[in-house]
């Protein structure tokens, strides 16, 4: 475990700072001077301008500008080299000692951040056993909770990457079709049973053609995010038999604003759980693929306080985004740069660490009770949901900023 | 119904031609003498160069160039005024009687089509009655084959956008997880159970940001491809539940590589067949908006002769594209040009109308015999399988052009 680099910035030596120079985490902003979008590295409360930077060849990864775009792909498509050379030029740029450069600095304070790449497709995975024996006991009963091939298959399905925003986007409630067990019909209204789901994201930084090997799609992996797969579980509930989860998903999938690099993470490896029946050799994993990362949900009403719900860890995973990726290729799936892995929701063993209001509530037979003392089965109009996530070294910490969002009121529905 | 427009092309005039002048679909092709793929217009076996033409200002659709791209999103994205424009046009320029302008033609014999345009997500859906119920039979019973929601949700699932391609293009057969009934653990190996799927893609060609009518989808349908989804039913079957096909399905999905544009097929407009159960109004159709497409499908052993498998119709949709769209729409999801959505297998009622091995074999059970004389359950290595598909007007025909693909031996598994 390394210790924490000093930079001349100073807010990035501060303990509680989610951005130290051991960071480096990537994202898109824009100023409200109305300059377009372009590419920053987080630093303490601040960013490090990559597109002015770049503009005063300060930093070169490549013979063309790939920082004054609102989007990390270019930089991703150029491949290891240009990542490894990237971190180790700001490194070397931003560390206490160097020549200061404070005419590079942005406050985050003053700038919006935006989507930090272009999602190409996005696939979500459930890869959390506490969590898909908690659904499958709620939905199918204890005796049948875990799938047949749940233990066997990196289970995913294929989301709308056309439904992925960035932090701070509001969320409009989805109507759909709902039907409960005694209803003889459908209807078409708002879903009353509308919830999160606490993820990891992946995003693939380089493309392949062809099956590859688990060593070979952690390479391909360039960075992290945190991940809210909204969902409702109302729609799901009538849609999803036989083909798998459709609208229930396709409202907003939301991440946070900083990519944070497996490089950054690379301290924080950890092995997959202990398997209790062997993995097919293609999904065996050579070394540590997993990480370390501290996770918690909150619950803020409008207006209101926010009760933290839940807190929970990355290494509740079964299946790592590497053996996620590999299986995902297994068919002969070609792989862009920009493709999203949601790790599926995050749950451990003990109810206060579940990764969803629906095992929080138990399907809303236990409502939660709020700090305020309001109780919640599911989300209500009006209130925020975070995730926060930080992989915790010696005295500093690999933080992911929030991943937050605020579910409106659904649209009217008119017949 | 209208008459055969004449062209000065005088293929388009002969009886049996796909691309008729009341035809003129969209396609990208390159020569080759090395030249960059660009747009062009079927006319006949020629291929009218929208490339050049534009380049002359012969064709001007938008202020900028369009046409000099490998793919028809940006014309698409111009929306439907340019549509309407762009076909009258071609329309008058390649009339009989018009100025012969032979120096823009070239010939499909020698091009190579590549994909029509970018295809931005792909969703398949489930729309065929017969399909869901013969599969569902061989899954679950005949009792209890047609889900509870089929009658009134337009199931779909997502696909996956980077598995699609051109018509032409090799299909390895995939590598999977195979378990069988009785075998204690999944192996990993090729698929036993290869199969095409025989449906209609319609192409997105403009943006939508939030629920949307069917009379809206209507109008934001740019045209339709033939689209042969494969399907590894082995691979499937172990991996399906609960979150749906995943790996079965992102081999390859082929699309035929001319866009018939839905202006073509406007004389061919129907009704969906009588509803079972009333649809939730959000489904309701304010038009005929179905189409009288009819279908074929051949298979050609390697170096052999073709069979023809099957003959049915597009009519036998249960949905429509329209309603297939709305429904993407209903949660909010936002659609993008180039958004491509499959039918689902489209199946008569007759044993000779199956879209599908699975079904033609009945799941292997009634292994079909080729005119000569080998037999199939499911595909064999070297096997090229091809959809063709035209609407008939009087004394001329929409053609989509063929939708083939040959499959390959899998890959060496290694361990």
């Amino acid at each position: 475990m390394t210790d924490l680099i000093r930079s001349w910035v100073e807010s990035a030596n501060a303990p509680g700072t989610d951005f130290p120079l051991n960071n480096l985490p990537y994202g898109v902003f824009a100023a409200d001077d109305g300059t377009m979008p372009r590419c920053g590295v987080a630093i303490g409360d601040r960013i490090f301008d990559l597109c002015a930077a770049e503009g005063d060849g300060l930093v070169t990864p490549a013979g063309h500008p790939v920082f004054d775009v609102p989007y990390w792909n270019d930089f991703m498509d150029l491949g290891h080299e240009a990542w490894a050379e990237l971190r180790a030029r700001l490194t070397g740029l931003l560390s206490e000692g160097a020549e200061p450069r404070p005419e590079y600095l942005v406050n985050q304070a003053d700038v919006r951040m935006h989507m930090p790449f272009r999602v190409s497709e996005y696939t979500d995975f459930y890869a959390s056993k506490n969590h898909a024996f908690n659904v499958g006991s709620m939905f199918r009963g204890s005796e049948n909770a875990l799938p047949p091939n749940w233990l066997h298959i990196p289970i995913g399905y294929n989301g709308r990457a056309s439904s992925v925003v960035v932090s701070g986007t509001p969320v409009v409630r989805p109507n759909g079709q709902l039907k409960g067990p005694d209803d003889d019909a459908p209807r078409f209204g708002p879903s009353r049973r509308f919830d999160i789901e606490l993820e990891m994201g992946a995003i693939v930084g380089q493309p392949s053609d062809g099956p590859i090997t688990v060593a070979e799609a952690f390479d391909n992996i360039f960075g992290y995010v945190l991940l809210n797969d909204w969902s409702a579980r109302d729609i799901q509930a009538w849609e999803y038999q036989p083909l798998g989860p459709f609208q229930a998903k396709a409202t907003a999938t939301t991440i946070s604003p900083w990519i944070v690099t497996a490089a950054a993470l690379e301290p924080f490896r950890i092995p997959t759980p202990a398997r209790e029946v062997p993995l097919l050799p293609y999904l065996a994993e050579p070394a540590p693929m997993l990480y370390d990362i501290t996770l918690e949900v909150g619950l803020t009403p409008e207006g209101g306080q926010e009760t933290v719900l839940s807190r929970t860890n990355v290494r509740e995973l079964y299946y790592s985004a590497a053996q996620q990726l590999a299986h995902h290729t297994s068919s002969g799936c070609p792989m862009r740069v920009g493709d999203l892995l949601g790790s599926g929701t995050i749950s451990g063993a003990d109810p206060d660490a579940r990764g969803s209001l629906l095992e929080m509530s138990w399907g809303g037979k236990a409502p939660i009770t709020l700090d305020t003392g309001e109780s919640r089965s599911f989300i209500e109009d009006g209130d925020t949901l975070t995730l926060r996530g930080a992989a915790l070294g010696k005295g500093y910490r690999i933080g992911f900023g929030a991943c937050s969002g605020q579910v409106r009121p659904a649209r009217p529905v008119t017949d």
